[in-house]
Order: structure tokens, then sequence, then C-alpha cells
């Protein structure tokens, strides 16, 4: 992959001062126009060798372009608020909204990489790391963005003599530090792995770009040629991505489901219901002060139908708990700046940190359930929504949260008996709306996509849990003890 | 103010049975009717003596009310984002969105009063303190956020019966910790000390309320009680705040001003701006990459007449620097999440870390400009935002932030000059709205906004730089020579 990058390509002066003036004008019109049009954000991924121009060909793009649409975030050591999330959180805090330019100096790639190189991870690993990484781009560049990856390649004996050469100038010697020489002893192996990543991870839609580093006219004019072509391609089919389309979901062809199969009669006496609330309120708790907690979190997705009983379910886990450790999310219609990212990104904001519990009451599932049976996203986004959610629930369960994610289902004729009886209570909080009533004759394609849902996402590490809600407190103390006990299964005993 | 805390409040159980069940509807009610109306955001601190009952009252109020609509905050050891921005910072973040209710467990005033018990700072330093958390919260409830604070008092038999209480029952003894009995040998201090900080930060607009908290049925029904009252008392009137009225500023009787003061015939020639260009941009980067840059920041805030030269000036200081020590943040119109919080808000989440530059392309400082003269906030708003911003500067300057503060002034008549040339120019980006011109017709009240901004929100530690900037290179010079001469000023000499 990195022959044509040992070539010595160059572009002499004459002929790159012709061209910078028109392609800085082009590309500053380029800027422009998808901030005024936000229809998608262009991230732009940094890599390579160092002393290859990196940093230079950054800063230059800062100065070519309008530095106020760009967003340059480079990365080193975690922060202790990012060390207790999910690896990928610190590159989601810092995906820019549709309209921008975010360019990401070291990236997804660079840990998996370095860990392959010192040889503090296995191959394997490495291999595991880039097909989650694949996937991830593939969710970016279906959300609409527009993924650009440069690697900045120079030959071994020139990485040599550049370093040599910044350090003799008094002017640039700064820029070499050891952590540079202690890289180039591992020029061959880091090269050798830096291939095999590269080729494993240049898909289609994500196609890596080496850049041969030597000659600054060179890469530059590469790069922001680049840019730009791919800037405008976009911007010409009007910033909307070529959606690959999904196929009907039949529901089973003899009607059973999971759903039908739930046992619409289970029911808890209310004095069992007492004693055994108080049992597990009091388990809980001891599990959530249990001193391996710390290094835990618990992420708790409430769904269900309309008058299914999630708050009353939710209260009672809070209830166990201190409220320091806690929070509940309510997740409704997102705002302009939620939109303005790709879907996950307003849950990934609420994530919690170890040792603490977060409660979502509707979550990410609503791209498979309200969108696709509203039509608020296309099929093709909701079909590839299975597969996205599978991998960030992946995520969490590696950083060490424990997921779970119930779904209340009550009978149809139950759903009937409340809604009548909220009607008749004068609390406006529990007003019926109209949208609750519409939602109720669409009782059959929700029932539908929840099957869908459960049979794509539940999971070892991140399973459903069907809760038989028609009678509250069966269904309370179902959850209760569901979430004991994982929880417990899941914390050495003391 | 403890006296009436210290006299055996008792509720009992029977009348507690019959109040709890209403003032939890009530409080139901109320906390749906404020997230619908959204007009306003309820923050309650919770502080006071430890074993008081202040945690089992955060858990009590979440249990009582529905924990979706609560965010509770519990403040401990810094994390060190935070401790690499203004103290603030922590807080702003924790701040509800209207419409939702934020507790705030431990404050503002753990901090100050804590290392004034412990001696490790004066009095007069907590004094200061005490006056900058009185005009922090001035500031909330001008911006029509409901502040409570409650703060739980034991006398001093009372709180050392209480944690050995505590101790004794294995079920709470985990709930006593050193730091309680540490804290206790302090008792007396304390006391005093917190005494003396309630009566300095107690205001109407937001009070303390002290609760006795030896009975848990009296301390919870008073808590419950209060916020029930203030939440209903607010709702009444719409959730709209009572407006101080501010009074007309004048314009200086001999029309004379700073802005008129300005000489618009300063210039600089071409080769001599080239080289002052090279000198400076030079000096720039070596600064910024000063050893003892790392504990200092610089916010700089460019703002002017419209087509005043603010985004080249801002490209010659990006062009000095490193792309991954900078920021450019432009400042359009709020978003909904936004708006949904304090004025300063959206300033705050963009605040630098350290060793690094934030330049703002417009600023807070709209509030004082075109929402002053386009009538988007009223006369009270705009008044008292000169003081806002002031704290809200001396925060950041507390922090290590070195504060800059740009106006680019050009004469009427170059503006008309640059209209008229920016529409014979064929890129997109340069089209001059309706807006430009609607702008410019608001010119004298502009320039009066400008002269008031001015006077009042020029100070030594965030000065305003007035910019003489008809000719393009005399006005970046005299900007980078700013930057670089109180950058230079402000770190010791290598």
């Amino acid at each position: 992959m990195f022959e044509s990058a040992e070539i010595g390509h160059k572009i002499d002066k004459a002929a790159y001062e012709l061209e910078v003036p028109k392609l800085r004008e082009a590309l500053l019109d380029a800027q422009f126009e998808l901030a005024q049009n936000a229809k998608f954000q262009v991230i732009i991924i940094i890599g390579g060798v160092d002393g290859a121009g990196k940093g230079e060909t950054v800063n230059l793009l800062n100065e070519w372009m309008d530095p106020r649409h760009i967003q340059t975030h480079a990365f080193s050591d975690q922060t202790d608020e990012e060390r207790e999330r999910p690896y990928m959180w610190r590159f989601w805090r810092a995906l820019p909204p549709k309209g921008k330019i975010g360019i990401l100096f070291g990236s997804w790639y660079t840990e998996p990489i370095v860990n392959r190189v010192m040889g503090h991870t296995k191959s394997a690993h490495l291999d595991k790391r880039l097909e989650e990484i694949v996937r991830f781009e593939k969710m970016l560049t279906d959300e609409g963005a527009l993924v650009l990856k440069f690697w900045f390649h120079l030959s071994k004996e020139r990485q040599e003599a550049r370093l040599k050469s910044l350090e003799k100038d008094p002017k640039t010697r700064w820029r070499v530090t050891d952590t540079d020489w202690e890289r180039f002893k591992h020029y061959d192996k880091f090269r050798k792995i830096s291939e095999h990543s590269l080729r494993l991870s240049s898909r289609a839609e994500a196609p890596w770009i080496v850049v041969e580093g030597e000659d600054p006219r060179y890469r530059s004019l590469t790069v922001g040629k680049t840019l730009l072509a791919a800037i405008e391609e976009k911007l010409k089919d009007g910033g909307t991505h070529e959606k690959s389309n999904g196929f009907p979901l039949l529901p089973a062809l003899d009607k059973r489901s999971v759903i039908k199969q739930l046992d619409p009669g289970l029911k808890l006496a209310k004095r069992d219901y007492e004693k055994q609330l108080e049992h597990l309120q009091g388990k809980l708790n001891l599990l959530s002060r249990h001193p391996e907690f710390k290094k835990r979190s618990v992420v708790a997705v409430f769904e269900g139908s309309d008058a299914g009983g999630k708050g009353g379910a939710i209260k009672r886990i809070t209830g166990a708990l201190d409220a320091r450790q806690y929070q509940v999310t309510p997740i409704a219609a997102p705002t302009e700046e939620e939109r303005a990212h790709p879907y996950l990104w307003r849950f990934w904001r609420h994530l919690p940190r170890l040792g603490r519990f977060t409660v979502f009451d509707r979550s990410w599932y609503g791209r498979v359930l309200v969108e696709r049976i509203e039509g608020f996203c296309s099929e093709a986004d909701w079909m590839r929504a299975y597969s996205e959610i599978n991998d960030f629930e992946q995520e969490l369960a590696q950083s060490g949260a424990i997921v779970f994610k119930f779904w209340l289902a009550i009978s149809k004729e139950e759903q009937l008996k409340r809604f009548e009886e909220r009607e008749k209570i004068g609390f406006k909080r529990f007003k019926i709306t109209d949208e609750d009533w519409r939602n109720r004759e669409k009782w059959d394609a929700y029932e539908l996509a929840v099957c869908d849902m459960v049979d794509r996402t539940s999971t070892d590490i991140a399973p459903w849990t069907l809760v038989e809600a028609n009678d509250k407190y069966y269904a309370r103390i179902k959850i209760l003890r569901t979430l004991c006990d994982r929880i417990e299964r899941s914390l050495p005993p003391v």
C-alpha cells in the first residue's frame, strides 16, 4: 500500500504557486456552501509516520480555509472523565455537527496500532478492533458524514533524515521528542502493522488516502485537492447519501411471537409484593455499595406500550438507590444540536461514569419502534440501526456497564382499561392525548416491530427482558429481581 | 440564625401521614406543570451539618416526585477537566435547563466554607467569595431561575448523638466516615463560619431556609412544603420574573466618545506590514510554547462593525499557532438547549482548558449590542448584563485566562466602500444581505451601545482594545502586538 508513497513525488514551486490561490478560493467556497446547507459534516482523520507533515498539513488546512468552521481535536492521554466511559466516548464528544469540518489529529486508529506495535496486544485483538472501527465508520457515512482518512507516509531513510534535519534547526528542534526517536526504532514493525490496518479499514465509504510526506508542496496540494473534490462531489447530490435498501421483514407465518407467548395472567398478591419489594430493594442497595461496583456501571433501558407502567417501575429502582448515584434520562424528540449529529450521539452524552446507574425512559430503540412505524426515518436507516445498536451496547459492556433492557408488555384490553381510568382521573399529568389513541390503532405494527427488535438486538451481553406487565406488582418484582440477579453475578462475592 | 433550628421541632406520625399523600400529589402536579410550561428551572441547594438528613432529603424528593425530571448532582473532588477551567465551570455544567429540577448536593458554598473552617483561607477571602456567589445567584434569579437553598442544622449535642447512632446500626455504619468525625471536631468553628456565610448570602431573591435536621418528619415536610409553595407561586405569574427597570443611558452631552476619538487615518504600508507580521507571528508562536503557558490560557473576543475585518484578523492569529492549540468559536443565534439555560451558559461550554487559545468571533457582548438594539431582551436584562459579564471575565482571569477584547472600528464611509466591493465580487460567501444594510441604518444606536459597553466593561483584568480598522494592515498588527505584549507580560521571562 505504501509503494506509491515512496517514489519521491514532487511539485515544483511555479506549478504550486499557480495552483494554490485557485484551490484556496474553491475550498473557501465549498466550506461556505457546506456551512450554509448544513446537510452533512466532514470528518478528516490524520494519521501516519512522525515527521511526515501531519501537523503542518492540519495547520495549512486551517490557514487555507475559514478556521471558524473547523474544529481541530488532538487526542493525547485520556482525561479521567474519559477513562471512566467507553473508549469511543472521547471521539463521540469530538464529532463535528453538520455543516462543520472536524479534523481529528490522532484518532480511533492510534491506540490499537501503537499497542500492537509495542506488543501490548495480540494480532487477533487488533483485527477485532479494526472490525469495530469499520462498523463505526460505516455508521458515520450511513448517517451522511463525509469521512476522509489521510495517512502520511515516509520511507525509513526519509523519516530518519527528516527527524535529523528538524533537530538540527534551532527553530524546529522542539518538535522532535524522545518519543519520536523511540518510535523510529520500531519503524519496520510500525510499517507492517499500519499497512495491515489500512488494508482492513479501507472501504468504499471511507477509503484511506496515502500521501507521501516528503515534499510539502506535493503533500499539501494532494490533501487540499482531495478534500475539495470530495466536498464538491457530496454537495452536488445535495448532501443526501445513497441508501442501500432494506427488504420487508415478514412476521412469522404461524403468527406466534415472543410477545404473544407472554402469559397475560401472571400476577402477584399485594402482600407478597410488599415483602419481595422490601427484600429486593434492600439487596439492590447493598449491591450498589459493593466495593467492586466502583468499577462497573448500570445502563437500564425501559421501553413498553403506552401506559405500560414504566414510570412506576423506574421509581421502584431509584427508590432503592442513593440519589447521588443515579440519573434518570427521559428521551423525547431530539434537539437541534442532537439532530446535527449521528443518531446515537444524543445517548452517548448521557452515559454514566463508573459506579453509577443511568436509567433511560425510552431510548435508542425509538429508531426501530416509533421512527420505523411513523416513517420518521427511511427503511434503510432503521434496518442498519439494529447492528449499530448492537455495536453500541457492546462498547458499553466492554467499558464495564451492565446493560439491561426491559420491555413492559400489556395486553390491548389492559391498555384500554388504563386509558379509560386515566381519563377519569383529574391529574393533568395523566391526560391521555390523541397521540396515545393513534398509537393504539397501530398496535399490530408495534407488535411486529417489537418482535423484530427483540430478535435482532437481544444479545448475551445485553439481553432483552420481556416483562408481563398487566399486573404492576408482578412486573416491578420481575424487573428488580432481574437487576439484582445479574448485577450480583457480575460482581465477585464479598 | 440557627436558634430556631435547635428547639426540637417535631411532627407526630399521624399528622405526617395525613399530610404526605396530599403533598406528594401536589408536588407531582407542580412538577408536571413546570415541565410543560418550561419557563424556568428550579435549583435546589442542599447544605448543612453532617448527619442532619441531607442525603435522606435528597432521596425523599426523588421518591416523592418524578425522578425523570430531576437531575441530582453531588460534587466531590474536581475532575482534571474541571481543575483546568474556572472554578464555577463544574456548576455551570450541572445547571438544569428550564422545566427541570436540579438538586445540587454540595454546591458553590462548600469549598469556601470548608477552606475557611480548616484555616486554609482568610476571612476576607471568604467574604469576597460570598460576594461573588451573591452576584452569581442574582444572575440566576434574574434569568428566571427559582433558587432554593436549604441548610440542614443540628446542635452540637444532637450531631454527636446522631453520628453515634448511625455508627451503632450495622445497616447505617458505612455512612459515618472518618471525615465526618474529623469535621465534627470543628463543629463550633463550622457553625460560626456557616452562620456568617448564610447571613451574607441570604438575599430576597434567594434566601436560605434553615431546617432543623433532628426529626425526619419535620424536616421532610418542611422541605416539601417550602418547595411546593415556591414552585406554585412562581407558576402562578406564568414563570416570568419581575424586571427591575433600568434607566435610559444618555450619550455624552458634548457628543465626544471613545469611538469618535479614534483616528480613522491610521495606516501601515504593505512592506512594513509584512515585516511586522512575520516578526509578531513568530513571537506569538514562541509565547504559545512558553513552558509557563501551560498554566495559562487565552480567551480573545472579536467584536466590530459588519465588514470590519474580524475574520481576516483572526486568521493572522491562528496562522501563528498550532491547530491543536486553538479553537475558533463563531457565535450565532443560540440553539434551543442554549436558550433553556442562563444567558452565559453557551459561552461557558466553550471555555478552553489551560495551555490553549479560544477565539470568539462575536461573543457574550451580543447581549449589550445586537440584543439591546433589536430589543431581543428587555432593558433590565441588558443593563444587568454589564456586571454579569464583568463577573464572568473576572472568573476567567482568576482561573489563569488572559482575556482580550478587540473592537474593530471602521468609519461609516469605509463600511459603505466594503459593502459595495463585496457586492461586486462573485463569491457567495461575501454576499451582503438585507440585514447588513439594515444594521447600517442603526449606525448611531450601535455607536452609543459600543461606547456604553466599553465604559462599563473595560477593566484592568479584561480591557477593551479599540482597533482603528479602516486599514486592515494597521488593524492586524495592532491586534497581534496587543496579544504578544500582554501574554509576554503575563509570563515569567524564560
